[in-house]
């Protein structure tokens, strides 16, 4: 259910960007309680003109190996499991594609379970009283 | 008012990607109450490397066609729009663009209907108070 | 906070598009209250196949010129202060990137605070009551 859509700078290498995805996606499954098999994401490379970002905001020190990652998943995960879904990002970013964690931003964008078709034209997730 | 991203693998036909954006549009107008001129969506190409889904998740069977449908738009569909809207979308692309079911994925992320402007700089649907 | 997607049909200067980016963020920093350093934001061209406008939708009259803004934001601000913020959007874009106002749509999509992640794996605005 999770839709991820991660933006980079261009000029990154295939196995750099799997790296960032698979990381994206282990850390989903491990503190999101995301299945296994529900993985859905792109990866775009933008061009450097194209991609701006401030490298000092909140105290971070960010650099042009910024990753951008912005997930569309159901509403319901406590601040608790947020918290830790940043963490396990940033930290399997670090250890499986070489990025600092003040390079790993993430934003969250929580959508109701009825708001999904997985394919097949029906609704994946309908409502208890509607099913 | 909705913004429509459609996301698939490159190496498409332009005529293949214009019939998936009709197809999207026709399935908003039929069943979703969407004017027919309120059309406003992008579809963007990714690098087979670059867009990961899993190909069985949730007993569909997933091919290198599958397109991602993500829609911005007024909250307020009821749960049988929403499915309504689904099934259409899928028949559309089936129809007109040769995709399996299986290949079509919708997201939909709800937002108020102060939340667009669709320009001349003005708030394009005021709530009443404020209007 | 803010995380800005711009889409454009493809064939623009850098110059243009920086303008456009630019002209974006002074918008959120001068009505929206977005700090001046907090600014993260991607452009994309768009095939012209691929980008989908309607000419006229609610009165307005678009060219080819047309801009796609999506703001990811907190939520929270008032139905004044949006509609002040796409005011001075296409304001900013009619003198700093020569575009008129009817081409340039903003879509707002509002999140809670603790959905984001400004780097270092932390949970950037946490909720008073979990910090």
């Amino acid at each position: 259910m999770p839709l991820v859509r991660i933006s980079l700078r261009s000029g990154t290498s295939p196995e750099h960007r799997r790296a960032i995805a698979d990381g994206v996606h282990r850390a989903l499954v491990d503190v999101a309680n995301v299945p296994r098999d529900d993985r859905f994401q792109t990866v775009q490379e933008i061009a450097p003109g194209d991609l701006h970002f401030d490298p000092a905001y909140l105290g971070q020190q960010r650099s042009d190996a910024v990753v951008f990652v912005q997930i569309t998943l159901n509403q319901g995960r406590s601040v608790e499991t947020k918290r830790a879904l940043y963490a396990r990002i940033a930290a399997n970013l670090e250890a499986a594609a070489g990025l600092r964690k003040d390079d790993v931003l993430v934003s969250l964008v929580e959508v109701p379970r009825e708001n999904w078709s997985f394919g097949g034209g029906v609704m994946s997730y309908p409502p208890p009283e509607t099913s």
